[in-house]
């Protein structure tokens, strides 16, 4: 038989995937599964993005352009304009999710074995896309004692090496769940300029910035246009995921020219799903503002029943619909499969996504959980008394 | 500013991008242009795949399974089976169509500067699929005076090295228009299980198999079964490029867990698409029964204006829409350009794809063009109108 490849068999299986089995035979014992492991939000998808889809009946499914419906990007391109970064809509490619915005965007910037810098904990997925289009991920430790902010620009400076192309950053954080603050923003601007590097933003959260912060993007950052790109998405903000439509928004006409053929070796994203995307980019400032208010509600509460667990310690999240959570266990690999496996409170338990998965190395992550808080209130708090008595339970049990 | 990548600078743009900007010249002075260019087919989409997403309205617009979901894997399988293949729907992972299939399975089976043979004339976004995922193409000539006929396996071991990995197939053959015969698959199965090589093969034309041809897949090669990996979408079969519903099947399970760890980093295919999916894979053969006898009453029309036409040259096509043909011009990419710019014949002009976009070396396809036989008979004899005035008048401007 063939031997696969190389990045096929390093490339990390999802550090959910393997804790799906377990939930599977809890559901099957007749447990509930509280969800927190996946950012799969539950706020309803706008109605409109399904009349777009049955309104637009085609004789022939066709091809759309390599770039997006025209129409599409135009109204991509006004979204960006009401937000205050005035965009092209030739600024803007449409591609089938982020996913694919960064694999362009990782393909496109870096040859093979060229680093990027992340600071980590970061989405597990990077590591894929990096090994994907064989570029290689440089770690930037952040702490969750210092709320995983940016370090001083010197940590960044000790990672560059000549084959340093690109700083990644994800804003707000997934799975940190903390936006960053516009001098964090100059700082990277300071450390791109110096070094001549691409400074990638993944602002698929932007709309999720909570306690009257405002969310920066980096196309704001003056002098920086021909460094900067943003991959972006319909799926967390308008609660689209299943669409797959994203984009790569930049001003260097260089990374768009191969993006763009790029994305014309795989013709085009998906149409139908670029036609309900076009309707639900037209909602009004105010959709989001409902949205945010739901999701501060959720991490008020998260976080008041997580301060209230003893040995628990978790950052204030600011933005997006995460947090990463230390918890008084030596091993959360062993506690989410102890949760799934053995637990159960009052027939329900709760699954998370074990912290080492998104650290390259995963001993960094040993004590943490990602918890994701997609869940209604009253969902949420029963999931927390899941939380709050399995950790119990599983000291009392024995286990550290 | 910071250089793009190598692959970045060195990607192809398509054949016809090129082209687009003088055939939108054309249009906005009046002139009609008939597209042979793109395999875009003008068959009607099944309605049952509108009707399937209009029925299906979810509250949320969620992520399905990476692999698919569960219900379209499974009418998937059930196809094959009918067609006599019979593999399990975890032998089945959906994807954003074909060309995301290529691209899991370039990365799943080759590591960078590997290898793959691939007979030429080739579709040219396999050049792209091996830049992305840096593996290398290296092509098998195969000509048009021998009807694209695979050559003798000598010609193949001639070109194998330690590097080696795979040899790729598009059967019918876009843009040859071949389909090949059993001995021709037999040859291959003894060269990969000689050579241990992977046999990648491109089956989204397999309806399109004419003169009571049987097409033959690589899944029914006894002995080759953790060799062979198929490629394959609803784009062409159901009319339905719009779509981007594809799949990868084999009955390797190490390409199959690589292929789904790849698919899990970019998350799901689209769900609304995936569910039209589902409804098409449903018809009954007939549906491809009369779409076959739409293609050939085609097919004779393109094979008998063409054979009139003096000094051109098409081997006789027997799968898929397209023709590899042979025109009297020296230089393919200006006759296709000259008859945009500079030709109309009773206020129309066609539109072709230069050939030498199909092969490595374009030199090889200077006198060739691909035409892609997708608009109804009426249409076509007026682009077979245009292209014989063309030819002549071309000549008469003495261009040669």
């Amino acid at each position: 038989m063939p031997a696969l490849s190389e990045r096929a068999i390093h490339l990390p299986a999802s550090p959910i995937r393997k804790l799906v089995p377990y939930a599977e035979a809890a559901k099957q014992r007749g447990v509930h599964v509280y969800h927190l492991n996946i950012g799969q939000p539950d706020i309803e998808t706008p109605p409109r993005y399904f009349e777009a889809i049955r309104k637009a009946e085609p004789k022939v499914l066709a091809y759309s352009h390599s770039a997006g419906i025209e129409t599409l990007r135009r109204a991509i391109a006004a979204y960006y304009d009401r937000i205050g970064y005035p965009v092209t809509p030739g600024q803007v490619i449409v591609t089938t999710g982020a996913s694919e915005a960064l694999s362009f965007v990782f393909a496109s910037c870096m040859n093979p074995d060229d680093e990027i810098i992340i600071p980590e904990p970061f989405y597990a997925n990077y590591n894929s896309f990096s090994m994907f289009t064989n570029a290689k991920v440089v770690p930037l430790v952040t702490k969750i004692e210092n709320d995983f902010a940016l370090p001083p620009i010197e940590e960044f400076e000790k990672l560059i090496t000549p084959r340093t192309k690109a700083i990644l950053i994800c804003n707000p954080g997934n799975p940190t769940g903390i936006l960053y603050p516009q001098e964090a923003l100059e700082k990277l601007r300071e450390i791109i300029l110096r070094h001549d590097l691409y400074l990638i933003s993944d602002e698929v959260y932007r709309e999720f910035a909570y306690d009257g912060l405002t969310h920066h993007s980096v196309l704001g950052l003056e002098g920086a246009e021909n460094h900067v790109i943003v991959t972006d998405s319909i799926s967390k903000r308008f609660s689209a995921c299943g669409a797959r439509i994203g984009c790569v928004v930049s001003r260097n006409a260089g990374v768009m020219d191969a993006v763009l053929r790029l994305a014309q070796a795989r013709l085009a994203p998906p149409t139908m799903e670029q036609i309900g995307a076009e309707a639900v980019y037209g909602l009004p400032q105010t959709f989001f503002d409902s949205v945010a208010e739901e999701y501060v509600s959720r991490r008020d509460l998260l976080l008041e029943r997580l301060s209230q667990m003893e040995g628990v310690r978790c950052p204030h999240v600011n933005g997006a619909f995460y947090a990463m959570v230390e918890l008084p266990v030596e091993d959360s690999d062993h506690f989410c499969r102890w949760m799934l496996e053995d637990f159960a409170h009052q027939g329900a338990t709760v699954m998370m996504a074990p912290g080492g998965g998104f650290y390259s190395d995963p001993e960094k992550g040993r004590r943490q959980v990602r918890v994701a808080y997609v869940l209604n209130k009253a969902d949420l708090k029963k999931a927390m008394d899941c939380l709050e008595a399995g950790l119990k339970a599983y000291a009392l049990a024995g286990f550290k």
